[in-house]
């Protein structure tokens, strides 16, 4: 068979061929202009992020007495990149030695009667140290089975409320900067500016502030959707998103990140020591459990530019897609329509190739 | 020219035409259903990684005595992030003072004869101090440049066991949450109960024990294709992949990672110091030659759930891909076929522009 | 209308069909050899980076008298991951203990004339400690609100000339291990060698020496574009970029990295504390201001090997974008051309479905 397929022209009536064509226009002026498919892309510029918390928290526990917390006690690791710990509660074993001390009742097969109940060198992924092999007092109320450990092991739980609660009028100052090295182009997301003092008394605002990132901490938790006292007690992770998404035919002006946060866990904590040597020669250490709120920068971003190239691709692109649209109209008029039957006999015309080949008579095709 | 394109229709027969529509129906059920056309995706979960080591391990060196490490001293950083070392040996030098000594003979031109063999002020990227420019006993064997640096220098070699041999039974807790903001669904790795001794004894299992993410360190690393005690002795770094493959149309419960293990590096180690100050107002530091095991937990994921747009555009490209397959069959029959030359006259009618414009016998075109 | 769409063969000639036929055979050429479009590809290596900073700095201050710096000291965190900060200068504050001392008049608030301009428990982001409620003396000059805090606090200012100014002579080595799982293929960047001193001598040249990652820190500065005085003032940050593009089908040898730097920001400092006992039981701290250069590794890859069905791919849709060239034909010939009426006519021919369907006069369709 031959086949005249049907075509923009075959629809039935100009209309439905002017709006096959609307559409396909439609269509690639949406890929072309809302789309920016004129745009040369760069989607993955090298990106740079420095942090800075600032701020002071008075702690009030029986072995620390009135102790005073500043930006290099609370913030782990201090180093000020993209991912930091802020510590909001503790539990604190200070001056541990090596030596023997009751283990803790809270770890399995810790308590014990006698000293049978305590096999010497035993021990689990979850004890403070090995067994001597006695069974000795921890308190009034529980025996329990000796261990060779930093003595004496932690011991009671975190606080009820989170010793240190000022931790939510700190403030984070986040610098980032992304470059689109496709482009040779760089942005920073904080005013350029000499005066030394204007970080200090800003906040961030979208609209009258957009270029002083930095933040409350307590803000940053409440946009995440959290409350901050029930974050910091046992801790937590909070994720900050900062992404750019910059039009350079704007000349750069029309290049601003954009934040937001989210809560990733609720609770979060761990143990950390300060070592050092004794006049004694005995190596002492100062066992912390810190719980806190974990800060996780993600930066993303492209930029765009008007390319030649993405241009054309674009257009043809949509160019292309006309013939799946002539294929469509084909179904229908072949297969849906009522009159399906007459247009296949119309389009299609049987060409069988002639059994012999010398007859002049077969120089035209058999026709329908 | 004028062409009559060839289409299913012109294929020869009715069967080949049906040959042509299957294949292209099969590659559509590929792409649509095999492959998940129909679904929206998202590729860019956001991730949250928290990490917890368990254990105890007791080392026994002339310079410590008998020692237990536990999680604050074998783990760093200690924050429980994605990428953790886990020391499995060590060579201290505890208690240095700035002072002026012997450099060790392994160092590049640090052996003398001399005082002239040592150029004051003189020092190398390998050295461990400045030369003063006096040539001293190092041992009975060695002399070697006086030089000024932190005293005395770190001497001797790595034992030739691992001193944290336990370190195998030490036991890593991965949190793994993914968060698909696309369709506001986030999962978690873990269990989510309140007994908080669940994880003190279970053991991950792909099929009896896939929601306690709580793995040995000895078969994290026997997965990985490595030889626990040869990797302890030097060090080294094992990756560790968790993959989220989700299917959102089955309501979140076709959605847990899957774990996988690789050795990534043998031979693994730094320097660390922790400083104080003497009662005699004098700097010390305890400096320690730290060998282990760099875990790197990389988390990836995607997420599916059906959607309107993506299963048109898979029906619509499937539809595209018809194109092709009429232009192969026109190939076929024009070039390849024997009776090419008939399929030729046949589909072509030349269409030339009248050279006068007003003779009424062009209205209708020539026909082959 | 019936439409007998044109095709390469009705563009009016044989040679515009020819050119037609070549741009796309040339388009299809580029496709499949310049841009490799035969081979399969792994874009996704599974990354391993291994740092090590090698030298010695002598410092000269008040508080520290001459204090030799090595690699414990300066780089932090101390493991040699992808991401680092060097200490090139510093502000020193040592053996710090909680207490009650003045405030820093360069602190908001801080400057007073009576104890009713200092409040009690006032506090503000920027203050070293909270408020006691009294004006004190803090030097010659200045009267300052009394606070509880580290005592005493912070003062002075960075040195004029960077302390660690030696630091520029450090060296850098990267080990760097690429994996693409796809093709179950494996590289590294350094030579593999048993010759222990072969690193301690070798310098990177992309020329003589490419399997020696070991860089001078100077060197790294001024090929990011910066200068290495400048930057170590007051620090700064630097990009290090390693891309590994391997062509498989040369058996794994045109495979070897490429390094860039890019100068990412100038100005970085953070807080940083040793913390210990004093035998009388106090809390003591020496807090450090450390400025210097973060080093930030990035490691990008693709690798490529012959594959089936990425070739089968690039020839389709090479094959595809004939259609387009076919619609392009279309328009060129029935809108822009000058005999673009007749050629609309001989194209198109009217079907119009029959009125009745009993009359076997209509078995023929209407001839234009």
């Amino acid at each position: 068979m031959r086949q005249q397929p049907a075509g923009a022209g075959s629809m039935g009536s100009p209309g439905a061929a002017a709006g096959w064509g609307l559409l396909d226009y439609k269509t690639e002026k949406w890929a072309l202009i809302a789309k920016k498919g004129y745009q040369e892309r760069d989607l993955d510029p090298q990106i740079s992020v420095i942090t800075k918390l600032k701020g002071v928290s008075v702690t009030r526990i029986k072995e620390l007495e009135n102790r005073l917390w500043d930006v290099a006690d609370f913030v782990k690791p201090p180093q000020g990149e993209n991912v930091f710990f802020l510590v909001t509660n503790f539990l604190v074993t200070p001056a541990q030695v090596q030596g023997r001390c009751p283990e803790h009742p809270s770890v399995p097969l810790a308590n014990c009667w006698a000293d049978e109940d305590c096999p010497e060198g035993e021990t689990g992924t979850h004890s403070h140290g090995i067994k001597t092999g006695q069974c000795v007092v921890f308190n009034t109320t529980h025996n329990t089975c000796e261990i060779r450990s930093w003595c004496p092991v932690e011991s009671g739980s975190a606080p009820t409320r989170p010793l240190l609660a000022q931790a939510t009028n700190f403030t984070l100052f986040i610098k980032n900067t992304v470059t689109f090295s496709k482009f040779n182009f760089s942005k920073t997301n904080a005013l350029d500016t000499w005066d030394a003092t204007y970080f200090k008394h800003c906040r961030y605002d979208p609209h009258s502030n957009p270029y002083c990132p930095v933040f409350r901490i307590g803000d940053l938790v409440t946009a995440a959707g959290g409350d901050f006292n029930d974050l910091a007690l046992l801790g937590g992770a909070v994720g900050i998103s900062v992404n750019w998404d910059c039009d350079l035919d704007d000349g750069g002006s029309d290049c601003w990140p954009h934040y937001s946060f989210q809560l990733q866990e609720r609770g979060y904590n761990f143990r950390t020591a300060s070592h050092w040597w004794e006049a004694s020669g005995v190596e002492t250490r100062s066992l912390l459990k810190l719980y806190g709120i974990r800060f996780d920068i993600l930066v993303t971003g492209q930029a765009g530019k008007f390319g030649l190239i993405p241009t054309a691709i674009t257009v043809g692109t949509g160019a292309a897609w006309l013939g799946v649209v002539t294929f469509l109209c084909d179904l229908l008029l072949l297969y849906v329509d009522r009159e399906a039957h007459f247009y296949w006999r119309t389009k299609y015309e049987e060409a069988k190739a002639p059994k012999t080949t010398s007859n002049p008579a077969w120089t035209k095709p058999n026709q329908l």
